[in-house]
């Protein structure tokens, strides 16, 4: 589901039982670097807002941040809250299933809702 | 070891069969946005060094990059060359292993210097 877009990017939810979304450009790159400088800096900056409305919601123990695509060779950034109690804590998402999955009891639609709010207020 | 520091940054490689460099920050920081936004500018400048280094001397399949540290909640970037023979890939390196350590020919020491070289080009 794409819950927030404007002329460069979009962000999408991970279905997952954390909270969890993926940043992409509108144009596909392969890596960072091909991405041109001007809106390297306004990803960072949406980053920024997801991350900081991730932690003032959620409150998680640790943000985790990832750029993969190795399968589909198209730049994104995976921003995760993870829990100390979560599913695979400490270890990344991508490793060993420690646990059961975590339920959290806040509903991530009002978390949405706020990283669009925010990010459009910026512009 | 470490194979670049400044004032504010240092860069240590991680003992892998892959080219795998992590960015740390001299003061500890938990996330990203904890990171005064002047120094989250300079870290994404190294960065974006690094990839360009990494890209051009080893000719990776794709760039991995992320920034987990759950055990320990001390920001920091890793940044490593994937190899479509690698024994991960397409997996993150966290993930499941698929196949022997690769063999990388080319030797590393001259990446860290040409690391190390760029950016105090650029200060």
């Amino acid at each position: 589901m794409i819950i927030f877009e404007n002329e460069h990017f979009y962000i999408e939810d991970e279905p997952s039982s954390l909270p969890w979304v993926k940043i992409f450009t509108k144009i596909p790159y392969k890596e960072l670097t091909d991405i041109p400088k001007e809106l390297r800096v306004q990803l960072w900056e949406i980053y920024y807002i997801v991350e900081e409305e991730m932690r003032s919601y959620f409150q998680p123990t640790k943000i985790n941040m990832a750029s993969f695509a190795n399968m589909l060779p198209r730049v994104h950034i995976h921003v995760i809250a993870r829990f100390e109690d979560d599913a695979y804590f400490p270890n990344p998402v991508w490793g060993e299933k420690l646990r059961q999955e975590k339920t959290i009891s806040k509903d991530f639609k009002p978390f949405y809702e706020r990283i669009a709010k925010k990010i459009k207020e910026t512009q």
